[in-house]
């Protein structure tokens, strides 16, 4: 019998008989393991714990909680899925089904749609059929018998599917109960793990993504190993729709969104600018302090700077261009500001004792985005960040990436989302090397002298492949948001490509001139989404440096509307900001009103508070605190205000 | 004999005998004023001396100091030019000649270009031509018998230019010695006025500025009726070229231009920035303080927006457009922010309590200008200005207007350009009205209101017709540069008509919606604009508060680095800008340096001042102070900054 090895993630080899299976290989390395594994990732490729292994091979475990396990779960919840609809819905017919991050979802081509009644039913015949307890066969034909048997069953979009593949390919076929369906990927050996389901909604959805074809149905669902993971999942997504920063942003009237204007281009009205511009203002003294210099440079140019740097050939699709994009007057917006920034370092001559040089710019960018991936603060056309270039010599480069990760991490850390934060090390996607620059030798050495830095600082991080700009590797700084999914909000690039390309050089110790390091990074990665961020994180109720309204006076009635011009007075001389509610209502609608706002204080203002010259003060955080003198009111603001937004000096938190 | 009037500026109303010439009515009027007049604006067109006048008609004298007797100075000696090359290049075939607001210009066709003896034998040869003294006679001619004539000269762009006017129009020919020369508008009765002659450059011109055409020679000259007016001229234009702001600006890193990006479309480098930041935080903070909420609104919509508000119709052409401007899809980059605040208006319901809103927007606009119109900073495609709309009632629009302006007053002041301002009101062009938004009543309705909140604020201004905004007047404040030229430099309108297409309203005390005026302002008209203004104003010595660098320090050697950064740091603590300079140079050669740089301080520090914790000052403007002890240093510095950039509150300047 031929053996052969398997390497398992802590660098031990085992010997096997070649056909050796998943579950076996699992087993042998701990019983308890195999229980609960849904399958492995072998060399690279997600298999179930049926199937088996042929060659030499790395093998890692995966289970529920890894994202591949996950797919291997929801991959067979949606064969489920079609299997329950075919019970009910005999004359539907099927198209294809999937896995996402929050869940499954199955195409169905049904007269009328489904009613939600009907996704009850459908949710309870999921259950029968887990409760009995099929398995799962599979087997392989190739691609013209694949043809005769699912065209015999009826199913004219998998016929057409299949249709579309290559002659003599293999196809696989699964058999679940009496469902045969083609399936593309790992399955459970049973159904038996399925232990909550709930079937979440429906949308319209077109034949294969085309807006040419038919308009189908998509039922969503999800499932869970365990009932109670369901109910996390189902609380998380409840909270989530509450703190939605869409609603909220509407709500509080931070921002809001017009067809006529178009999407991905939001309007922020005055509270959200307010916000945008004190993270605006705080971020450019911070990068001040630590030796960045902003620029202010231009939002379009000629194509031949982006020739120049590359984004003409990898990034052209993704800009928008004014004029004819063949023509040699096009000017195109911008997508980075990298190309700009190394205009400017080129108009002069540079010393290596000029170096570092950090330009930062608070710059606004443009990417056409399509029109389905726009949404609210997240996907935007236009949007704005904080972007810089820092030009080192070679011998700076680890200490300068050292020093742009402890002032992003500090930044996290005063936004109150450093916990929420892991790393990504993104990479080039070999495979599709045409998406990239265009020299091997230099994308191995910045991967690897990347990886060399990352584990010098000891970050840890996982490891994404085709993330990578097109310039060179990245790593992304990852913040959980509310719905459990990670958006991307800051990132940071070694680059040793475009130096080359903009023949960018410093005059070294020895007369010679020589080529600096870049490193592309980000402070804030986008101001609409870190708006958007922590709209969600706080509910709406910002911290008190970021509230736009920090206090309101409610005179309870007119005839204190002077006293209450006297206290934003001083509040405001103070550099806080105030409102008063002025308008002739009762003092009770006013207090609701004004908690709905979210503010982080309200004082009530009568004769009582007239006479003693105090405000009856209720804060967010501890309710009625009952009267306050005045002047030692004003102090605490202040003093709460500076402790947040001064929080920033470089010599306070080293 | 038939008799016409003949209505004088002050309403006097005169009769002569039809056919009386502007001369005799002149002289009628005084007769020293005849000695010194070139010609009268009659009925509103600009005529010579010796024209006559055949119907009742308005009549105002020009001297030289008028523009409309500069235009006929010039005209004429644009004529003495063409004379003078003619004689000393007979090859030379004549094109056109014209004024611009510094004299005139003619343009030639001859082999190669000339050269400066050429420019300076042409001088000569004028000056002779003016001693000579001729008159200078004209007559008309029917288009086709003036082609002939003209033919028979051999002047073919002449001829080319006769034969495109219509058949029969009747061409004024003007006869200059021995040239014969073709002529639109009015001319001196002689040379003898002209005392004074320059010729300044040559430069390439295209045929009828077309670049499909032959490029052409053109020189440019000036002259005047007094020498000592010549030498003041050439005086500032030395001074204006000095203090250029392309020139300075290049010179202290300022800002740079590239042909890589593209024309009209500058980089700002660091120090630039930091002035530019620094007065847009500066107005940013005084508007709020002044009662306005900042907005952040995308730099491009769909054409739905601008075909509300009419830039589709009358802005069209100087925006640029991504997509095809004839689809629905398009995105057009805004010219304007008013649409936009507009949409946030119309987001939320407003009662008449909440009148007047004032939306301010650190806005970055876009338009379209022509390649040869750019120009450094004042002439960009790209640009950011602070615009402001207010939305008031009726009973609030005078008191608005009057805010608009004190603050814009006060901004001025602090910027010191304040006596450097006149005021410009634009009307629309009657004679053009297809420019405007088509609503005649609503103009004359607008310009009178305007007119009159102007009259009740006591401001003296000038009328300029055809300088409105589409949508209504405007009040322009004008700042004289050093160029002698005036540049716009903010803007305010009253607008009665964008309320009614965007159907803006506010509940009134009676429950009735009514309709909002607007107040269109800026309080910074273009930021790029303004940094040349004060490159040019204060020849690159910016005031302190505005500094991009404050104080430098300078070590006499490198064993005094370590001194030099803790001064460094204890200004820098202060909120200064310190830069060092480390270089291993003579302390001379850095003090030399130091000043081309215009800092306002330098501190040199050796053994001495570390020995006694002092620096030895120099500032620019006493020089050198000798020492001063650090701390007394540093209090004196942030005293002055403080002074300059706080001096903003509107509690101290009311």
């Amino acid at each position: 019998m031929e053996r052969i090895k398997i390497i398992l993630p802590d660098g031990v080899v085992k010997e096997y008989d070649k056909g050796v299976s998943v579950y076996d290989v699992t087993k042998d390395i701990s019983e308890g393991l195999a229980r609960v594994a849904l399958g492995a990732v072998v060399n690279g490729d997600t298999k179930g714990m049926q199937e088996i292994i042929n060659e030499d091979s790395t093998f890692r475990v995966v289970k529920f909680e890894d994202k591949e396990g996950k797919a291997i779960f929801w991959h067979t919840s949606a064969h489920i899925m079609a299997l329950a609809v075919k019970r009910l819905f005999p004359e539907v017919n099927l198209a294809i089904g999937s896995v996402n991050e929050d869940g499954f979802y199955y195409d169905f081509d049904k007269k009328g749609s489904f009613n939600k009644e009907d996704l009850t039913e459908i949710e309870e015949e999921m259950k029968r059929i887990v409760k009995e307890g099929h398995d799962l066969k599979r087997y392989e034909l190739k691609q013209q018998e694949a043809l005769m048997k699912i065209e015999s069953l009826g199913e004219s979009y998998k016929a057409e599917f299949i249709n579309d593949l290559q002659k003599g390919e293999l196809i696989s076929i699964c058999v679940l109960g009496e469902l045969t369906d083609i399936c593309i990927g790992a399955q459970l050996i049973d159904v038996k793990p399925i232990k909550a389901i709930k079937v979440m909604q429906v949308a319209g959805a077109y034949w294969r993504g085309n807006e040419n074809n038919k308009m189908l149905t998509r039922i969503y669902g999800i499932t869970f190993p365990k009932p109670k993971d369901l109910n996390d999942y189902l609380n998380m997504i409840e909270e989530a729709k509450k703190r939605n920063h869409v609603k909220l942003g509407r709500e509080l009237g931070l921002f809001m969104q017009s067809e006529v204007v178009g999407q991905g281009l939001p309007l922020i009205k005055p509270k959200g600018t307010l916000i945008i511009k004190l993270l605006q203002r705080w971020i450019e003294d911070l990068e001040t302090e630590w030796g960045y210099r902003q620029t202010m440079t231009p939002y379009m140019s000629k194509s031949a700077l982006y020739k120049i740097s590359g984004h003409w050939d990898h990034y052209r699709e993704g800009m928008f261009h004014i004029g004819n994009p063949d023509s040699e007057d096009v000017l195109s917006l911008r997508p980075m500001t990298c190309p700009f920034q190394f205009t400017i370092y080129n108009d002069d001559q540079h010393s290596y004792r000029e170096l570092p040089i950090r330009y930062s710019e608070t710059s606004t960018l443009f990417r056409n985005e399509s029109s389905g991936e726009m949404h609210g603060l997240t996907r935007v056309r236009q949007f704005t960040i904080s972007e810089a270039h820092l030009i080192v010599r070679p011998d700076q480069l680890e200490e300068e990436f050292k020093g742009v990760m402890e002032l992003q991490q500090y930044i996290m850390k005063v936004l109150g989302v450093k916990d929420d934060i892991t790393y990504r090390f993104s990479k080039r996607d070999p495979k599709n090397k045409d998406k990239y620059i265009d020299n091997d030798e230099a994308w191995d050495e910045t991967e690897q002298q990347m990886k060399k830095i990352l584990d010098c600082l000891s970050i840890e991080y996982s490891e994404a492949e085709g993330e990578a700009a097109f310039y060179g590797p990245k790593l992304d700084i990852q913040c959980r948001n509310v719905w459990g999914k990670e958006d991307t909000i800051i990132t940071n690039q070694i680059d040793f490509s475009l130096p080359e390309r903009f023949d960018m050089y410093y005059v070294d110790k020895d007369g010679q001139k020589k080529r600096p390091y870049i490193i592309h990074r980000t402070s804030m990665g986008c101001y609409e989404r870190t708006l958007a961020t922590l709209i969600e994180k706080y509910s709406g109720a910002f911290p008190f440096w970021l509230a736009p309204i920090q206090i309101k006076v409610l005179p309870i009635s007119d005839r204190f509307n002077e006293y209450a011009e006297n206290i934003s007075s001083v509040l405001k001389e103070s550099g806080l900001r105030v409102e008063i509610d002025y308008r002739p209502e009762k003092i009770n609608y006013k207090i609701r009103e004004t908690r709905l706002e979210k503010i982080p204080y309200f004082v009530v203002v009568g004769q009582k508070e007239e006479n003693e010259n105090t405000v009856a003060v209720t804060s967010r955080e501890n309710g009625n605190e009952g009267p306050w003198d005045l002047d030692m009111f004003t102090k605490r603001l202040v003093n709460e205000n500076y402790i947040k937004y001064n929080y920033h000096k470089k010599t306070d938190i080293k």
